[in-house]
């Protein structure tokens, strides 16, 4: 096949990022490869710590999720004795509700009663606010459902192109998705020396900047922060939502990090919450789309894929077409919706099933190093370190024709057997250099992580000093 | 919002076509609702038998997919003494082979154990054509994996617009997707009063005609048949063969129906071991997809939500570009992947679980209805009959503005409680009526669906004689 046949392959990445770096797998390959052959590591393990993946950092599954999963798949399992009662009623209720009481069955438009369930979960969590299920579709993870949105909305070349205010830094996928589409990301700087705040004056200059290229339509914003951490503030969602009113951006919060606060006395408020407590004006109007995942969350089941958006404040008129769209190509894998159920209605205080599901948590502490500055955050499962490093090194990195941070890491894990995200994968200021730790993970291999980190990163210093 | 943020809402069908009757959906509804209301109705239960999911027609899962799946999700029962050895066994091996060995991480480029299974699968039923893993892409369903080849290979307006050749008829999901996909879709008709063959002249019919507007690249084959059930020949595959390669066109074979053969000594034959028994002229220039999805073969399972597509003969020039796109995007759900395996390499006779396996059967007889026609398949689980309407019923239907396969549907599911899939659904002949049954069901309510079905066309054929 003449390569002229693939006229859609992935566009290159705007210059302030990078795709995710194969070079860091091929290392750990190449890694897993010496060792079978007999060479000699300081390290006996690679301690992979780049996903948002819960399960990889060693975090248990929960036993309620599990169990109900295997009892839908297999209702044999109603017999066993060693089932809770509460697992075996989730079950019965989720195989009744399943389209003809199986999980081996098309489900095109989602259970009715697992969007309810997200209804139910999500004005909770809002004080009463209302949710509708009309307004939640479910997907094959928060991935998924934003593709499926922004693929109705991009369009357009040259000024008329669909452009999307991107918070940088920014995980890459997201950033691959916008050039899949053919929308033009707009980027936003989230202020590193504030805690990684958005500074509304920044939306400003990039949506003001960006009308010179293309047709500005909709906010991007991840709260909880990924790569950051950072929460945003009420005061600070208000005055996103007020400009958002303004320019008439569609917003697009990503929330998948929202069950995931760990700094004490911060608080996740929702992008709904806020938009319907600015009263009418506001929550009549503001086109938003809200977006969570059972891969985050408390559940940490990235293998399960499945993940919902709330649209709220679609016009009348198009809510049946997008409906229609989505029905038509989407059919969520019915295990996915099962574990999605229970994210949104967990276990309560009292249910047998009650203290093995409490157990397990992700919030785990996170130190800063040496030599390196960070701004914690309160919540999502992530640390963006930055790395000052030696002039001498960046002049190395230079030579050997590759980014710094890429070689920083590069080595590390080489070195150490610690793989990690380089920061340019994730956007950075000119001349600023990041990395990026999962601390979703137990306390003991973030411990041997740092430990390692620290060792590598001292050494590397004293290299380039 | 107003309708104009919504560009991308998908354009029209072809007039051939129509997009799947909500309509009857509505109908179906109306009975739930009217029935809870305590409207008197002749039958006591809706008999939807429309779609291509075997577990809703009443066929039973696989104890063994289910186990093995149950165990993998839920490891503590592998201490369970009711859950058979061969069963732990899979269930141990696919766990090892589970990325972290578990089913809840992401797994972004499939499971390298899955993909070995595949290409042993494929290489066995081709009397050891070779199957290279790199060349197999693990998708959530068919479906998915067709949009994902697709997408990459679509692309131009006017002259210059991709061109797919399509069968008519043809199931309208494909239909929908090439029209959101801005592919055209040039219709080539499969020959009704030859049992729905293939002929070669009607494509280059089809082809030539669409030179006049876009630019044809992209050759798609149902073979067995949706909805006509009609099994290709190795002749007839060959003579494809040849024309795609002379008119260098990518083939893209649906194969899902593979391991449904049900006519006496018929026999299911890929199009890649045509290919490749036709010699290096062909083998090693012809682009080659072929799809496979565990939603049809002997399991059924609709649900779980896998496939996957083997790509021959790709350029190794863009091989790489394809699977990085391919790894960007795709993170197909493990507990799929588990019941793939379980498809390409089902437990052998002898096995503890073999005889729970094989009583499992989905082939069933069916007959033609009087006052029909029907071309008989072989393979696939559809029935697709034509409809002699008499000319009063298509005036009626002409009066009511609406199709005459519609307004027949409309009235089986109203008056006998049948739901079935309307003809212009999968585009039809001018002037041809159909309507398509899916016989992967019991024989118990297959033979109920005839009953009711005959007593229906009875009486519309005396209404309107």
């Amino acid at each position: 096949m003449s390569q002229n046949r693939f006229q859609n392959l992935y566009p290159p990445m705007p210059s302030i990022f990078m795709a995710p770096t194969e070079i860091m797998y091929d290392a750990k390959h190449l890694f897993l490869f010496s060792h079978t052959q007999g060479v000699k590591k300081p390290y006996k393990e690679v301690i992979d710590i780049c996903w948002g993946d819960a399960h990889s950092g060693g975090t248990k599954p929960l036993t309620f999720v599990r169990q109900v999963i295997a009892v839908c798949i297999y209702p044999e399992l109603l017999q066993e004795t060693t089932i809770a009662p509460d697992v075996k009623e989730r079950a019965r209720r989720l195989l009744r509700e399943c389209p003809g009481g199986s999980v081996g069955k098309y489900c095109v438009c989602g259970i009715p009663f697992v969007q309810d369930g997200v209804c139910e979960f999500i004005s909770k969590r809002d004080g009463g606010v209302p949710s509708y299920p009309e307004d939640i579709f479910i997907c094959s993870g928060s991935q998924n459902a934003l593709m499926f949105v922004l693929k109705l909305l991009v369009h357009g070349k040259g000024l008329a192109q669909t452009g999307v205010l991107t918070p940088i830094p920014c995980y890459p996928t997201f950033v691959m998705g916008l050039t899949e589409l053919g929308a033009a990301m707009v980027p936003y700087y989230l202020c590193e020396d504030d805690g990684w705040c958005l500074h509304v004056e920044e939306l400003r200059r990039a949506l003001a900047t960006s009308r010179s290229h293309c047709n500005p339509r909709i906010l991007y914003v991840i709260n909880p922060g990924n790569p950051t951490g950072h929460v945003q503030s009420r005061e600070s969602i208000e005055e996103v939502i007020r400009f958002a009113a303004e320019e008439e951006l569609f917003i697009f919060a990503d929330e998948v990090y929202q069950d995931m606060m760990y700094a004490e006395g911060s608080q996740f408020v929702s992008y709904k919450k806020v938009l319907f407590e600015m009263g009418p004006q506001y929550s009549n109007t503001v086109e938003l789309a809200s977006f969570h995942s059972v891969s985050k969350g408390i559940m940490g089941e990235c293998g399960l894929r499945c993940g919902y958006v709330e649209l709220v404040n679609l016009d009348p008129s198009v809510k049946q077409s997008v409906t229609s769209a989505f029905n038509t190509e989407r059919n969520t894998a019915v295990i996915g919706q099962i574990a999605l159920n229970i994210m949104v209605d967990p276990p309560k205080p009292g249910d047998p099933s009650y203290p093995t599901f409490s157990q397990v948590s992700l919030h785990e502490t996170v130190e800063a190093l040496p030599g390196t500055s960070f701004q914690a955050g309160s919540g999502g499962i992530y640390a963006y370190l930055r790395l000052d490093l030696p002039q001498k090194a960046l002049l190395q990195a230079k030579e050997e024709g590759t980014d710094p941070d890429l070689m920083y890491c590069s080595r590390l894990l080489e070195e150490e057997g610690v793989c990690l995200v380089v920061g340019k994968e994730h956007g950075q200021q000119e001349g600023t250099y990041h990395i990026r730790i999962c601390i979703g993970t137990t306390s003991t291999r973030l411990k041997e992580v740092l430990r390692r980190l620290k060792s590598f990163h001292l050494r590397f210093l004293n290299e380039f000093s």
